[in-house]
């Protein structure tokens, strides 16, 4: 059996808001035998739904939920994780073979709290890294501006930029960015964030294409030093986290194409698992398709080639597990990095469990996958109204056909009897294109006039997270 | 050509009070030609100290001081060193033959400002690891949080500990380690400090022997849990830099020695440079000898071999130049490490120029060397009158014996006419010791009672850094 845990950073690094359904995502990897570790008790619906596609049996499984700690059930507090009582309780649902009976420890997150459970189980030995991530080194392998100097040190491409200590550190490389910059922009990044949630784009030229740009927050910087100096004076304890972290500042390449190399690094070395391309609507992450297409030869290799390099130095230092590795193609063809997400990703659960397991895409005839965020146009009333509306508009997955919807986690409204936010794949022949099935979706779900929401916010109350 | 840097960690990492006198310690390493840049005007009594016994000629060095910035000549400011008009005055001073005559970027602290002022002169590629260090690399590798991961994951021993992100997580951990702890007592350690002046003694045993612990400050705790919440509610702001920093809490090992294995980390691999041990009083430093000796040969092979393998372990990620891989030796004979500093250690100028360089201590009849803090309890009116002293007692370094002292950097008062405060050190036959020649200085300077200063604060006013 193995031992999935439901977690998320650990709140005193970046404390979320609500990670209760993102995280039952966890249903995607569970196997028979499996005991599986959450904050909340799952939802009833999305178990259901998620098992009958995976083909596991709900009584296959064991859910156990973590005692209420500092955040009751909307985060799992990490020090619930080691509560006496707790343990015993995954003690006892290990079995007469008791920590024999573990073949491998599992977390969305690499916190110390989970070694500490795995510790107190004596089954550390199967959770992959945990002597580095007993001290912390989930936050190094996770921090943006460690990246940079990560790759830097790799030889891995990456753009033009700083890590930025403080204020005045941060208006000096701003200035000198934008001076050498041909497209008169910059990125600003907060170190741990993720979904392009905590990136801010500081543009100085109003007319720029940025609808596309994974940043949520957008500024129009005043013309000379004194429109970068006011930023900083207002958005640095933003960028920062008042101080706590360094501040990535860096060029802002137009036109680029959002794409990720994902890989696994064991004790014996590293493996490429997947490749992929975000795309972002209005600045948000809207949808993501895999594998990745639409790329040249040289690309494909030079994505492959850096995203392994970057696997190679995060394991040398002793990271084990997924990560992802995000780049950027530039309209010159050009691939460069921009960070690195060394934590189970929004996409393991998309291409290993959804487009490789229940698709199996690349079996003839080919499919691809998108997993898409309900756009903050739409207004969807319930999961079952969700359901009820794919099955009318023919759009349910199809086993035979190996098309259609597949929900990827829970739907959670925003307030009660608000519209649910989620996420959702639609498996595809790429010959076809998913923009038909989804255009139908669309026609029947939009609703929300495009200039009734605040793109910098999560939709409406920001409660619902997609992100780690 | 060299080009010699006399920084320290950035000050938006750290903000030290003063660095003039200690960054000097710069014209140890200058060789006929090199360059050196400093954030003041040198002292002229101790540049022509140093270089008499470096036989190094003051007209055979170019010594630029940096422009002064947010700190005026008190430190480097990292922003000075590219200021056009100091980068004119740097590339000037190259000569006709321009960056080709540059063989090395050196930097006492691998900063980015650095890498910036390489860039700008068309040397980076002669500042090892500048392309980690360009984007931040310092903070990484010299925080002694991130080395309980790095060591952790590289197989090195350290004590139990953890790493603490929160005040609600500090006080969870020391309560652990109180728990399991022997000795009833646990380390508190800021990620970015020195010469343990940043570390702090928690214990709950009263007559617990603390005097020669590297840990400036001491905390005798209150029984049970509150006596550890009140600590943290008062100590939390100080242990993390008011939460900018992770906080590491140790166990606490009794009666152990503290040593170091230092280790050069080039592109071709690592290579051990020297070993040393570092005595502590009142739980300040108080001095370290060169070569190690006193310790078996099990001890001394668990020394090179952890500090190998984090020597190792820093490369891999991308540190280039010297470190100090600082453990200590427990009473039974195990040898566990604390902390690595990925910089020019205190250590490096006396074992390397004053040891092996002036000394020369391995040539037959063999020497050591001990580096001394000229103690609280002293008063010396100046170096001049210190010098004098020494002429005096006949304890000047004398060439044809290879014993003596030798004064390891400028001595500024404390206050103007106040006493001076600096290091030196005296090299001696290791069969008699350093004691009795150590006595004679102290029978002629001790002359302030031992309860008339503040073993947590600098002596007195805490203007003078003995670390970088």
């Amino acid at each position: 059996m193995r031992i999935l845990i439901g977690n998320h950073i650990d709140p005193s690094i970046r404390e979320r808001h609500d990670m209760r359904a993102w995280t039952q995502r966890l249903l995607w990897f569970a196997r028979p035998g499996d005991l599986l570790i959450l904050c909340c008790e799952p939802d009833t619906a999305f178990v259901n739904y998620a098992l009958a596609h995976t083909g596991v049996m709900r009584e296959e499984l064991t859910v156990l939920v973590t005692p209420a700690g500092a955040w009751g059930d909307r985060l799992l507090d990490p020090a619930s994780l080691t509560v006496p009582a707790f343990v015993e309780q995954v003690r006892a649902a290990l079995g007469p073979s008791g920590a024999g009976a573990v073949s491998e420890v599992f977390a969305l997150w690499p916190s110390a709290a989970v070694v500490r459970l795995a510790d107190a189980l004596g089954v550390a030995g199967r959770f992959p890294g945990a002597a580095f991530f007993g001290q912390g080194g989930g936050e190094i392998g996770n921090s943006k501006a460690n990246f940079r100097a990560l790759a830097a040190a790799a030889g891995v491409p990456i753009l033009p930029g700083r890590i930025c200590r403080s204020r005045v550190e941060a208006t000096e490389a701003a200035g000198a960015l934008l001076e050498c910059s041909a497209s008169g922009a910059v990125v600003v990044k907060q170190a741990h964030n993720g979904a392009g949630v905590g990136n801010q784009l500081l543009v100085r030229e109003p007319g720029m294409a940025v609808d596309h740009v994974g940043a949520r927050h957008l500024h129009h910087l005043a013309p000379g030093p004194d429109g970068i100096a006011e930023y900083w004076a207002e958005r640095w304890p933003w960028a920062s986290g008042n101080d706590r972290w360094p501040v990535v500042v860096e060029e802002f390449a137009p036109g680029a194409d959002a794409v990720y190399s994902e890989h696994y690094a064991s004790d014996d070395g590293t493996r490429a698992t997947e490749t992929g391309r975000l795309l972002y609507v209005g600045r948000r992450l809207s949808h993501q398709v895999v594998p990745l297409d639409g790329v040249t030869d040289p690309v494909r290799a030079a994505l492959l080639d850096g995203g392994t390099r970057l696997a190679e130095a995060y394991r040398a230092f002793g990271y084990r597990g997924h990560l992802s590795a995000d780049a950027l193609i530039l309209p010159g063809g050009a691939v460069v990095f921009t960070e690195v997400n060394a934590q189970v990703s929004g996409s393991l659960h998309i291409y290993q469990s959804i487009a490789h397991g229940i698709v199996d895409v690349t079996a003839g005839p080919v499919r691809q996958v998108v997993e898409y965020h309900v756009p903050p146009t739409w207004s969807v009333p319930s999961f079952a109204a969700f359901l009820s509306a794919l099955d009318e508009l023919g759009l349910a997955y199809d086993p035979a056909t190996r098309t259609g919807v597949i929900v990827s986690m829970p739907a959670i409204p925003l307030a009660p009897g608000e519209p649910v936010q989620f996420v959702f794949c639609l498996a595809y022949d790429p010959v076809q294109g998913h923009t038909a099935m989804f255009d139908r979706l669309d026609a029947r779900f939009a609703v929300v006039p495009a200039d009734t929401y605040d793109a910098s916010q999560h939709v409406a109350t920001g409660a619902v997270s997609f992100s780690s």
